[in-house]
């Protein structure tokens, strides 16, 4: 054992956790302590990547005396309570002024009261979220931390080190205090789950429009990669749908159950979104279809249901797959609208100081949303930090304008065609819902106010009213106290 | 003071504990008990109705004492620390064996947690759902009792008592244990709002399909009121949308503002969808489509935003009211169908022995989602109590098979006039996607693998697999970490 002569730890070595280790190790002037539950895991690991020169401990306080001060670990353990193991292990024996982050996919609730519970020993407790898979955790992630600005000082620089880095800046950034950092993250995930039910969708549409096979629309992928789509998620979708499996001869993707499964942070986005009452319609619809598609039993049970009576077809098949392309590209702007309003009201209702633009270029390298497109949100808030929504940013503006009628098209050609498509259609509905004059909402008070007596507002005058629905139908000014 | 003479007692003299006091009042052979926290409310409620013949207490002590044993209390204040507070004052006063009633929208979590801490008195709790209104609350709601079985046995005949009556039959039963009514509440509420909004959409996309009044679609909803859709919700929006504004001589309806409200329970029902894994789409879209309208910066800064560039208009404004009529019924299906499975789910992951059907029963009179259209499920539930999904229901299967075309075709306007339509949208893709023979959910499961490692299932084998995207690309066997 050696004394004090790492700068950094990480705690749990599974793959994310050795991948970062190896990672931090990498990077000049890191040394990288290591430990893990169970030390035959510690020990393979360091035998297995020797070149890391790992400082390896089988407990938690060979692993404190490990570290230089301000001692400094990252946790990369599953989510949960094992989470909370390790932090009370780690308060034990780290001091005031070390630092512990929590690399782990944490709900960001969990994170807030994580963090003021480890503040009030003089430990400092960063919540950190990390993107970019088994890869980008070796090669370089997207970091987003939060906790204390104190923290940061020591942090920012070793989390600079191993961050991806995109046109010449590393992905990483001070989210916020407390939870921001994984919320952020969650919102980035939800995003993600919103894009691959795009992606899946666009992919469905061509092959049931024009019969293309898997590698063809693979290759249509690669093409659209080149354009304003350009993005990780539309780059895997080309490899994924080229691959062919080696056993039937088939197509990969038509070989593999058709049932997606889920990590539940699509779900917390939604559920997050509920409780700050902000449409997230798109995510929604995302999280629902692999749920859907994970229902065996009803899918069955439901095979039999009819489809159009009429035949469809698609008569120009270079024009649909133009018209899908610029469907995919209206709703991912839908998407990553909706995303943003999250942060906005999380921003809001939670105290954080959350520069948009600044998370938008963040995303643009290590993890699973990066794209070209992140650098026109970041131009948008640069321009207007106030954008009330990202959908209404002239550059957004006109990219849905000019392709809107391809989304409408899109949308019509699969309600025809009987493929699901929940999540163009929703999003086309949240646009033509935003852009409207006048919403149906007021039919929904209406009926609000006559069984409920819940009161509505006038368009003409301040304050709220009641109609005497069972009386004599005369209006009163009402307190609104339903 | 008088002793022991209430057999029932109701806290909280707002507008629904003074309706439901009075209710269980005009009954015979009860007496009913009331208290209030601020004494000047009850002896209001005390002179304004004296044909009641309350009981009146002017401390929880004196209320306690003017009932009989078993003492049962209901309490009627606004959900929330409130009622743990009227519950702790009780705890005290009452004795093992009597029971404490909570009619107020509790989350069913909060209703188990409650009625956890309370059993371990010996004093009985029952979360009770009671829908209906101020209305329904005077003259016979719906009641959702969960709680035990002892308890139902003295508190069901005064329930019964109060309840609606639906073709000879109270609209009551003993839903289940712990939480169960306030559950099977909260799902009544998700579905009124899936059904308030696809009666929304129906109403806005004939008035811009057709130019129709409000008064003349008030016609329509009256008319479509006598088959199928007779409900209790299209019966009040004829009311609604007949309804002239005194002061401009305008529609009421145009002189609303169109930014609808919410409590709550329509998020809780979705946001506990995404616990149990249940995609409730139509209701999410309901609960979205209130937000979106309650945001009035965005919906100005968007209000530039262009709709559809082609002219759309309807040839036969009386097909196209027919077809709306066959989508809302469609969805409406699809709205219920979601909804039940979440009660499946629910039963399932609480232990819950839930009778669909007879959810379906005590729906049907007193609360606002009343239908005839509820007897076709209960039907279905006693045909087969195992139905996997009530769309698959041989009456559902006919009713959606020939609506169908008509749904596709309302989609297809909304999406080409440019009118927001997410619930009529969103439940056909639902009914798309749970027909589906294959879903894109196999390149998601695809995109997984390559990015995060979450391996896939193949179609033709058991067990988990992985492809080594980079590495040789070949297929390897893989335990599900994940």
């Amino acid at each position: 054992m050696a004394n004090a002569q790492a700068n950094i730890g990480v705690i749990g070595m599974a793959v994310m956790g050795s991948n970062l280790a190896r990672n931090l190790a990498s990077r000049e002037g890191n040394t990288v302590a290591i430990y893990n539950r169970s030390p035959e895991k510690t020990r393979a690991v360091v035998a297995e990547f020797p070149e890391a020169g790992f400082v390896a401990s089988e407990s938690i306080e060979e692993f404190a005396a490990s570290l230089s001060k301000p001692r400094t670990a990252i946790i990369m353990v599953k989510a949960g309570a094992g989470t909370d193991a390790v932090i009370n292990q780690l308060t034990e024996v780290f001091e005031p002024g070390d630092i512990i982050v929590d690399g782990g996919n944490a709900l960001f609730t969990d994170t807030i009261r994580r963090e003021k519970a480890v503040r009030e020993t003089g430990i400092n407790f960063v919540g950190a979220g990390i993107s970019g898979g088994e890869e980008g955790a070796l090669k370089g992630p997207s970091i987003m931390p939060g906790g204390s600005a104190e923290a940061w000082e020591t942090l920012g620089p070793i989390l600079k080190s191993i961050a991806a880095v995109a046109e010449g800046e590393p992905c990483v950034t001070h989210v916020g205090t407390d939870g921001a950092g994984h919320f952020v993250k969650m919102i980035h995930n939800g995003i993600e789950y919103a894009d691959m039910q795009l992606i899946a969708e666009a992919y469905d549409l061509i092959r049931r429009g024009t019969g293309k096979s898997p590698a063809e629309i693979a290759d249509i992928f690669t093409e659209w990669n080149k354009g304003e789509l350009e993005s990780y998620l539309i780059e895997i979708t080309a490899e994924v749908l080229r691959q062919v499996d080696a056993t039937t001869g088939q197509p990969l993707v038509d070989v593999i159950v058709d049932q997606a499964g889920a990590k539940g942070t699509g779900a917390w986005t939604v559920q997050t979104a509920l409780d700050l009452g902000i449409p997230v319609s798109g995510i929604a619809e995302a999280v629902f279809a692999r749920s859907l598609s994970s229902k065996p039993d009803q899918r069955q049970a439901a095979a039999h249901l009819p489809g159009p009576s009429t035949q469809w077809t698609v008569d120009d098949a270079d024009a649909f797959v133009e018209d899908v392309r610029q469907a995919l590209y209206a709703s991912k702007i839908i998407a990553y609208s909706q995303g943003f309003d999250e942060i906005v009201a999380g921003a809001e209702q939670y105290n954080w100081d959350i520069k948009k633009g600044d998370i938008a270029k963040i995303w643009r390298g290590g993890c699973i949303i990066r794209a070209q497109f992140l650098n026109r949100i970041t131009e948008a808030y640069d321009q207007d930090p106030g954008l009330v929504a990202l959908v209404t940013a002239p550059y957004f503006t006109d990219a849905v304008s000019r392709t809107q009628d391809a989304w409408r098209r899109v949308v019509v050609a699969a309600a025809q065609a009987g493929i699901p498509s929940p999540a163009f259609a929703s999003s086309l509905s949240y646009y033509d819902g935003l852009r409207a004059d006048r919403l149906p909402a007021a039919l929904i008070q209406g009926q609000r106010d006559f069984f409920g007596a819940h009161t509505y507002r006038r368009v003409d005058a301040e304050g709220t009213f009641h109609t005497l629905w069972s009386g004599d139908r005369s209006e009163i000014e009402a307190a609104d106290t339903h």
